[in-house]
Protein backbone atom coordinates (compact mmCIF):
# COMPACT_ATOMS: atom_id res chain seq x y z
CA UNK A 1 0.00 0.00 0.00
CA UNK A 2 1.81 3.18 -1.08
CA UNK A 3 1.00 5.79 1.44
CA UNK A 4 0.11 8.69 -0.73
CA UNK A 5 -2.38 9.12 -3.25
CA UNK A 6 -1.13 8.33 -6.66
CA UNK A 7 -2.33 11.37 -8.05
CA UNK A 8 -0.16 13.13 -5.43
CA UNK A 9 2.91 11.02 -6.16
CA UNK A 10 2.49 11.36 -10.19
CA UNK A 11 2.86 15.04 -9.17
CA UNK A 12 5.86 14.96 -6.90
CA UNK A 13 7.48 12.44 -9.38
CA UNK A 14 6.65 16.31 -12.05
CA UNK A 15 8.41 18.45 -10.07
CA UNK A 16 11.40 15.84 -9.44
CA UNK A 17 12.80 16.11 -12.66
CA UNK A 18 13.18 19.94 -12.07
CA UNK A 19 16.87 20.65 -12.17
CA UNK A 20 18.32 21.01 -8.55
CA UNK A 21 14.61 19.57 -7.14
CA UNK A 22 14.98 16.91 -4.79
CA UNK A 23 11.91 14.41 -3.63
CA UNK A 24 11.52 16.19 -0.65
CA UNK A 25 11.44 19.70 -2.12
CA UNK A 26 9.04 18.02 -4.87
CA UNK A 27 7.24 16.72 -2.53
CA UNK A 28 7.08 20.14 -0.25
CA UNK A 29 6.15 21.90 -3.30
CA UNK A 30 3.54 19.23 -3.78
CA UNK A 31 1.78 19.75 -0.31
CA UNK A 32 1.82 23.73 -0.90
CA UNK A 33 -0.73 23.21 -3.87
CA UNK A 34 -2.70 20.64 -1.65
CA UNK A 35 -2.64 23.35 1.20
CA UNK A 36 -3.30 26.40 -1.06
CA UNK A 37 -6.83 27.39 -0.24
CA UNK A 38 -7.58 29.22 -3.61
CA UNK A 39 -6.61 26.28 -6.25
CA UNK A 40 -3.29 27.36 -7.00
CA UNK A 41 -2.63 23.90 -8.35
CA UNK A 42 -5.28 24.21 -10.65
CA UNK A 43 -3.73 27.67 -11.94
CA UNK A 44 -0.51 26.42 -12.61
CA UNK A 45 -1.82 23.63 -14.40
CA UNK A 46 -3.72 25.91 -16.76
CA UNK A 47 -0.99 28.13 -17.07
CA UNK A 48 1.44 25.10 -17.81
CA UNK A 49 -1.16 24.22 -20.27
CA UNK A 50 -1.90 27.31 -22.42
CA UNK A 51 2.12 27.87 -22.24
CA UNK A 52 3.24 24.51 -23.85
CA UNK A 53 0.07 24.90 -26.32
CA UNK A 54 1.20 28.33 -27.29
CA UNK A 55 4.93 28.91 -26.96
CA UNK A 56 6.93 28.13 -30.28
CA UNK A 57 10.76 29.76 -30.90
CA UNK A 58 10.66 32.81 -32.94
CA UNK A 59 12.31 31.67 -36.38
CA UNK A 60 14.83 34.58 -36.78
CA UNK A 61 16.32 34.58 -32.88
CA UNK A 62 15.27 31.19 -31.83
CA UNK A 63 13.74 32.96 -28.37
CA UNK A 64 10.39 31.76 -27.29
CA UNK A 65 7.52 33.43 -28.80
CA UNK A 66 3.76 32.82 -29.03
CA UNK A 67 4.17 34.48 -32.68
CA UNK A 68 6.10 32.66 -35.41
CA UNK A 69 8.63 35.77 -35.49
CA UNK A 70 8.82 37.35 -32.21
CA UNK A 71 8.28 40.90 -31.00
CA UNK A 72 11.60 41.77 -31.03
CA UNK A 73 12.68 40.53 -34.05
CA UNK A 74 9.51 42.16 -35.96
CA UNK A 75 10.47 45.60 -34.52
CA UNK A 76 11.60 48.28 -37.45
CA UNK A 77 12.86 50.51 -34.62
CA UNK A 78 15.56 48.70 -33.81
CA UNK A 79 19.07 48.81 -35.26
CA UNK A 80 19.34 46.06 -38.04
CA UNK A 81 22.88 46.40 -37.97
CA UNK A 82 23.59 44.43 -34.40
CA UNK A 83 23.08 41.24 -33.51
CA UNK A 84 24.01 39.94 -29.90
CA UNK A 85 24.60 36.13 -29.53
CA UNK A 86 23.43 34.90 -26.11
CA UNK A 87 23.28 31.43 -24.12
CA UNK A 88 19.71 31.36 -22.93
CA UNK A 89 16.42 33.21 -23.66
CA UNK A 90 16.58 34.70 -20.17
CA UNK A 91 19.40 36.26 -21.10
CA UNK A 92 17.81 38.43 -23.79
CA UNK A 93 15.36 38.98 -20.82
CA UNK A 94 18.43 40.55 -18.77
CA UNK A 95 19.80 42.71 -21.57
CA UNK A 96 16.10 43.92 -22.38
CA UNK A 97 15.12 44.58 -18.46
CA UNK A 98 18.20 46.66 -18.39
CA UNK A 99 17.33 48.57 -21.78
CA UNK A 100 21.01 48.80 -23.05
CA UNK A 101 20.87 47.10 -25.72
CA UNK A 102 18.91 48.27 -29.34
CA UNK A 103 19.54 45.48 -31.99
CA UNK A 104 18.22 41.77 -32.80
CA UNK A 105 19.73 38.86 -30.43
CA UNK A 106 20.53 35.22 -31.74
CA UNK A 107 19.95 32.63 -28.67
CA UNK A 108 22.44 30.01 -29.42
CA UNK A 109 20.71 27.41 -26.45
CA UNK A 110 23.63 27.01 -24.81
CA UNK A 111 27.24 26.51 -25.36
CA UNK A 112 29.90 23.72 -26.46
CA UNK A 113 30.75 22.38 -23.38
CA UNK A 114 32.81 18.68 -24.00
CA UNK A 115 32.16 17.59 -20.43
CA UNK A 116 28.69 17.85 -20.12
CA UNK A 117 28.64 15.84 -24.19
CA UNK A 118 27.35 18.73 -25.64
CA UNK A 119 29.18 19.58 -29.50
CA UNK A 120 28.81 22.50 -31.99
CA UNK A 121 26.47 20.05 -33.68
CA UNK A 122 24.32 20.49 -30.56
CA UNK A 123 23.58 24.09 -30.77
CA UNK A 124 22.03 26.65 -33.26
CA UNK A 125 25.38 27.14 -35.19
CA UNK A 126 23.82 26.70 -38.62
CA UNK A 127 20.62 28.85 -37.93
CA UNK A 128 23.47 31.62 -36.83
CA UNK A 129 25.08 31.27 -39.89
CA UNK A 130 21.84 31.70 -42.10
CA UNK A 131 20.41 34.90 -39.80
CA UNK A 132 23.73 36.57 -40.13
CA UNK A 133 23.17 36.18 -44.08
CA UNK A 134 19.85 37.40 -44.05
CA UNK A 135 21.09 40.30 -41.98
CA UNK A 136 23.81 41.18 -44.08
CA UNK A 137 21.46 40.78 -47.02
CA UNK A 138 19.21 43.48 -45.55
CA UNK A 139 21.51 45.93 -44.42
CA UNK A 140 23.05 45.62 -47.76
CA UNK A 141 26.38 46.17 -47.30
CA UNK A 142 27.15 47.78 -44.17
CA UNK A 143 29.20 46.69 -41.78
CA UNK A 144 27.42 44.23 -39.41
CA UNK A 145 28.32 43.98 -35.75
CA UNK A 146 28.18 41.07 -33.66
CA UNK A 147 28.09 41.44 -30.01
CA UNK A 148 29.11 37.24 -28.21
CA UNK A 149 26.96 37.70 -24.83
CA UNK A 150 28.05 34.25 -23.99
CA UNK A 151 28.56 34.07 -19.96
CA UNK A 152 32.48 34.51 -18.70
CA UNK A 153 33.05 30.80 -18.25
CA UNK A 154 35.31 28.71 -19.95
CA UNK A 155 32.71 27.19 -22.01
CA UNK A 156 31.52 30.89 -22.73
CA UNK A 157 34.96 31.81 -23.85
CA UNK A 158 35.52 28.62 -26.14
CA UNK A 159 31.83 29.43 -27.51
CA UNK A 160 33.00 32.66 -28.55
CA UNK A 161 36.29 31.69 -30.48
CA UNK A 162 34.05 29.15 -32.40
CA UNK A 163 32.00 32.11 -33.40
CA UNK A 164 34.72 34.61 -33.73
CA UNK A 165 36.51 31.31 -36.31
CA UNK A 166 32.91 30.68 -38.12
CA UNK A 167 32.99 34.45 -39.70
CA UNK A 168 36.90 34.99 -39.76
CA UNK A 169 36.99 35.53 -43.52
CA UNK A 170 33.92 38.09 -43.53
CA UNK A 171 36.22 39.46 -40.37
CA UNK A 172 39.26 39.83 -42.78
CA UNK A 173 36.69 41.43 -45.23
CA UNK A 174 35.49 44.21 -43.19
CA UNK A 175 31.62 42.66 -43.31
CA UNK A 176 31.68 41.86 -40.26
CA UNK A 177 32.51 43.31 -36.91
CA UNK A 178 32.91 40.55 -33.69
CA UNK A 179 33.08 42.14 -29.93
CA UNK A 180 32.59 40.08 -26.57
CA UNK A 181 31.27 41.94 -23.56
CA UNK A 182 33.84 43.58 -21.34
CA UNK A 183 34.94 41.55 -18.56
CA UNK A 184 36.56 43.65 -15.41
CA UNK A 185 34.70 44.05 -12.13
CA UNK A 186 31.01 44.29 -11.92
CA UNK A 187 29.52 47.21 -10.04
CA UNK A 188 29.12 47.55 -6.23
CA UNK A 189 32.26 45.08 -6.22
CA UNK A 190 34.55 45.37 -3.44
CA UNK A 191 38.17 44.74 -4.81
CA UNK A 192 39.76 43.02 -1.59
CA UNK A 193 37.39 39.52 -2.73
CA UNK A 194 37.67 40.04 -6.78
CA UNK A 195 38.96 36.70 -7.70
CA UNK A 196 42.32 36.28 -9.71
CA UNK A 197 41.01 35.67 -13.05
CA UNK A 198 38.90 39.11 -12.37
CA UNK A 199 41.45 41.36 -11.70
CA UNK A 200 43.08 40.40 -14.54
CA UNK A 201 40.81 40.94 -17.23
CA UNK A 202 40.03 44.26 -15.19
CA UNK A 203 43.87 44.70 -15.33
CA UNK A 204 43.90 44.20 -18.97
CA UNK A 205 40.45 46.45 -20.29
CA UNK A 206 41.97 49.53 -18.16
CA UNK A 207 40.83 52.30 -19.94
CA UNK A 208 41.51 55.87 -19.51
CA UNK A 209 39.57 58.29 -17.28
CA UNK B 1 6.61 45.58 -24.90
CA UNK B 2 6.41 43.17 -22.32
CA UNK B 3 9.96 40.97 -22.88
CA UNK B 4 8.32 37.70 -22.18
CA UNK B 5 5.40 36.16 -23.88
CA UNK B 6 1.91 36.52 -21.53
CA UNK B 7 1.51 32.50 -21.09
CA UNK B 8 5.09 32.44 -20.09
CA UNK B 9 4.96 34.80 -17.66
CA UNK B 10 1.60 33.73 -16.19
CA UNK B 11 3.86 30.28 -15.49
CA UNK B 12 6.49 32.19 -13.64
CA UNK B 13 3.90 34.07 -11.66
CA UNK B 14 2.33 31.11 -10.64
CA UNK B 15 5.47 29.12 -9.79
CA UNK B 16 6.90 32.30 -7.60
CA UNK B 17 3.79 31.45 -5.10
CA UNK B 18 5.73 27.93 -3.85
CA UNK B 19 7.41 29.41 -0.28
CA UNK B 20 10.65 29.97 -0.91
CA UNK B 21 10.63 30.89 -5.03
CA UNK B 22 11.57 33.94 -5.72
CA UNK B 23 10.79 35.66 -9.89
CA UNK B 24 14.48 34.15 -10.33
CA UNK B 25 13.83 30.97 -9.51
CA UNK B 26 10.61 30.51 -10.79
CA UNK B 27 11.73 31.63 -14.47
CA UNK B 28 14.27 29.17 -14.59
CA UNK B 29 11.52 26.77 -13.35
CA UNK B 30 9.66 27.77 -15.94
CA UNK B 31 12.61 27.75 -18.54
CA UNK B 32 13.28 24.36 -17.50
CA UNK B 33 9.78 23.34 -19.23
CA UNK B 34 10.26 25.36 -22.18
CA UNK B 35 13.68 23.44 -22.82
CA UNK B 36 11.76 20.06 -22.01
CA UNK B 37 12.13 17.87 -25.74
CA UNK B 38 8.76 15.51 -24.03
CA UNK B 39 6.72 18.01 -23.03
CA UNK B 40 6.95 17.83 -19.58
CA UNK B 41 4.94 21.49 -18.71
CA UNK B 42 2.23 19.24 -20.16
CA UNK B 43 2.35 16.54 -17.70
CA UNK B 44 2.56 18.22 -14.70
CA UNK B 45 -0.23 20.18 -16.19
CA UNK B 46 -2.61 17.23 -16.40
CA UNK B 47 -0.99 15.83 -12.98
CA UNK B 48 -2.11 18.82 -11.04
CA UNK B 49 -5.38 18.91 -12.49
CA UNK B 50 -5.94 15.33 -11.57
CA UNK B 51 -4.78 16.11 -8.25
CA UNK B 52 -6.83 19.24 -7.95
CA UNK B 53 -9.94 17.04 -8.74
CA UNK B 54 -9.51 13.89 -7.06
CA UNK B 55 -7.76 14.77 -3.28
CA UNK B 56 -10.01 15.60 -0.35
CA UNK B 57 -9.32 14.97 2.77
CA UNK B 58 -9.95 11.90 4.90
CA UNK B 59 -12.70 12.90 7.46
CA UNK B 60 -11.24 10.60 10.15
CA UNK B 61 -7.21 11.94 9.95
CA UNK B 62 -7.09 15.10 7.68
CA UNK B 63 -4.65 13.35 5.94
CA UNK B 64 -4.69 13.99 1.92
CA UNK B 65 -6.76 11.07 0.32
CA UNK B 66 -8.78 10.41 -2.84
CA UNK B 67 -11.28 8.59 -0.62
CA UNK B 68 -13.53 9.88 2.07
CA UNK B 69 -12.00 7.85 4.43
CA UNK B 70 -7.94 7.00 3.41
CA UNK B 71 -6.58 3.59 3.26
CA UNK B 72 -4.91 4.01 6.75
CA UNK B 73 -8.01 4.63 8.46
CA UNK B 74 -10.10 1.70 7.19
CA UNK B 75 -7.11 -0.53 7.56
CA UNK B 76 -8.35 -3.26 9.61
CA UNK B 77 -5.23 -4.47 11.20
CA UNK B 78 -4.41 -1.55 12.56
CA UNK B 79 -4.49 -1.06 16.10
CA UNK B 80 -7.70 0.79 17.25
CA UNK B 81 -6.32 2.09 20.64
CA UNK B 82 -3.38 4.19 19.26
CA UNK B 83 -3.61 7.59 17.82
CA UNK B 84 -0.73 9.64 16.68
CA UNK B 85 -1.10 13.45 16.51
CA UNK B 86 1.01 14.57 13.88
CA UNK B 87 1.95 18.50 12.46
CA UNK B 88 1.24 17.95 8.51
CA UNK B 89 0.23 15.19 6.06
CA UNK B 90 4.08 14.53 5.34
CA UNK B 91 5.02 13.28 8.54
CA UNK B 92 2.57 10.74 8.33
CA UNK B 93 4.82 10.07 5.08
CA UNK B 94 7.53 10.08 7.61
CA UNK B 95 6.37 7.14 10.12
CA UNK B 96 4.80 4.84 7.04
CA UNK B 97 8.44 4.97 5.73
CA UNK B 98 9.90 3.80 8.57
CA UNK B 99 7.52 1.30 9.39
CA UNK B 100 7.80 1.93 13.12
CA UNK B 101 4.08 2.35 13.98
CA UNK B 102 0.91 0.61 13.38
CA UNK B 103 -1.76 2.61 14.90
CA UNK B 104 -3.73 5.64 13.68
CA UNK B 105 -2.92 9.15 12.74
CA UNK B 106 -4.13 12.75 13.44
CA UNK B 107 -3.41 15.79 10.84
CA UNK B 108 -3.69 18.37 12.88
CA UNK B 109 -2.82 21.10 10.42
CA UNK B 110 0.38 23.14 11.91
CA UNK B 111 1.00 23.73 15.44
CA UNK B 112 0.03 27.07 17.68
CA UNK B 113 2.56 30.11 16.51
CA UNK B 114 1.37 33.34 17.94
CA UNK B 115 4.50 34.60 15.88
CA UNK B 116 2.54 33.67 12.20
CA UNK B 117 -0.50 34.50 13.58
CA UNK B 118 -1.63 31.01 13.85
CA UNK B 119 -4.28 30.67 16.89
CA UNK B 120 -5.68 27.53 18.52
CA UNK B 121 -9.39 27.86 16.15
CA UNK B 122 -6.88 27.31 13.00
CA UNK B 123 -5.77 24.13 13.95
CA UNK B 124 -8.59 20.94 13.88
CA UNK B 125 -8.75 20.54 17.72
CA UNK B 126 -12.87 20.82 17.96
CA UNK B 127 -12.05 17.43 15.03
CA UNK B 128 -9.17 16.17 17.31
CA UNK B 129 -11.76 16.61 20.33
CA UNK B 130 -14.36 14.46 18.01
CA UNK B 131 -12.00 11.75 16.34
CA UNK B 132 -10.90 10.71 20.19
CA UNK B 133 -14.30 10.19 21.50
CA UNK B 134 -14.75 7.96 18.50
CA UNK B 135 -12.20 6.23 18.82
CA UNK B 136 -12.97 6.00 22.96
CA UNK B 137 -16.28 4.28 21.56
CA UNK B 138 -14.76 2.21 19.57
CA UNK B 139 -12.23 0.61 21.87
CA UNK B 140 -15.55 0.23 24.73
CA UNK B 141 -13.14 1.32 27.67
CA UNK B 142 -10.06 0.23 26.83
CA UNK B 143 -7.20 3.10 27.50
CA UNK B 144 -6.71 4.84 24.06
CA UNK B 145 -2.65 6.19 23.49
CA UNK B 146 -2.54 9.76 22.58
CA UNK B 147 1.15 9.90 21.03
CA UNK B 148 2.03 13.52 20.39
CA UNK B 149 4.25 13.69 17.35
CA UNK B 150 4.51 17.89 16.96
CA UNK B 151 7.88 18.91 15.81
CA UNK B 152 10.40 19.33 18.65
CA UNK B 153 10.16 23.47 18.09
CA UNK B 154 9.20 25.84 20.28
CA UNK B 155 5.27 25.74 18.88
CA UNK B 156 5.31 21.71 18.87
CA UNK B 157 5.95 21.84 22.35
CA UNK B 158 3.42 24.89 22.89
CA UNK B 159 0.97 22.63 21.22
CA UNK B 160 1.88 19.45 22.83
CA UNK B 161 0.80 20.85 25.97
CA UNK B 162 -2.16 22.32 24.72
CA UNK B 163 -3.36 18.54 23.89
CA UNK B 164 -2.35 18.00 26.90
CA UNK B 165 -4.50 20.27 28.96
CA UNK B 166 -7.42 19.31 26.52
CA UNK B 167 -7.33 15.79 27.48
CA UNK B 168 -6.70 16.45 31.25
CA UNK B 169 -9.60 15.00 32.95
CA UNK B 170 -9.43 12.06 30.75
CA UNK B 171 -5.89 11.42 31.45
CA UNK B 172 -6.78 11.65 35.04
CA UNK B 173 -9.63 9.23 35.11
CA UNK B 174 -7.16 7.04 33.24
CA UNK B 175 -8.93 6.79 29.95
CA UNK B 176 -6.30 8.04 27.89
CA UNK B 177 -2.59 7.87 28.31
CA UNK B 178 -0.46 11.13 26.45
CA UNK B 179 2.65 10.95 25.76
CA UNK B 180 5.35 12.25 23.33
CA UNK B 181 7.90 11.35 21.14
CA UNK B 182 11.20 10.58 22.64
CA UNK B 183 14.31 13.95 22.12
CA UNK B 184 17.78 13.16 22.53
CA UNK B 185 20.91 12.52 20.37
CA UNK B 186 19.70 11.25 16.55
CA UNK B 187 21.35 8.20 14.97
CA UNK B 188 24.72 9.30 13.72
CA UNK B 189 24.90 12.44 15.42
CA UNK B 190 28.07 13.76 16.88
CA UNK B 191 28.34 14.49 20.36
CA UNK B 192 30.99 17.38 19.73
CA UNK B 193 28.19 19.57 17.34
CA UNK B 194 24.78 18.80 19.37
CA UNK B 195 23.51 21.86 21.05
CA UNK B 196 23.07 22.34 24.30
CA UNK B 197 19.08 21.62 24.43
CA UNK B 198 18.97 18.62 22.97
CA UNK B 199 22.12 17.73 25.07
CA UNK B 200 20.35 18.43 28.06
CA UNK B 201 17.09 16.58 26.61
CA UNK B 202 19.48 13.61 26.24
CA UNK B 203 20.47 13.64 29.46
CA UNK B 204 16.83 14.22 31.09
CA UNK B 205 16.10 11.24 28.90
CA UNK B 206 18.65 9.08 29.96
CA UNK B 207 18.16 4.70 30.19
CA UNK B 208 19.76 1.94 31.41
CA UNK B 209 21.38 -0.13 29.26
Amino acid sequence: MSVLPQSVEKVINEFSKLPGVGPKTAARMTYHYLRSPNHDAKQLSEALGEMDDTITFCKHCFNVSDKKICDICSSTIRKSNKLCIVEEPLDVVAFENSAVYDGFYFVLGGVISPAEGIGAEDLRFKDLKKRVRQMMDDIDGKELEIIVATNPSLEGEATASYINDMFEKEVKEGTILISRLAMGLPTGADLEYADRLTLKRALEGRRSI
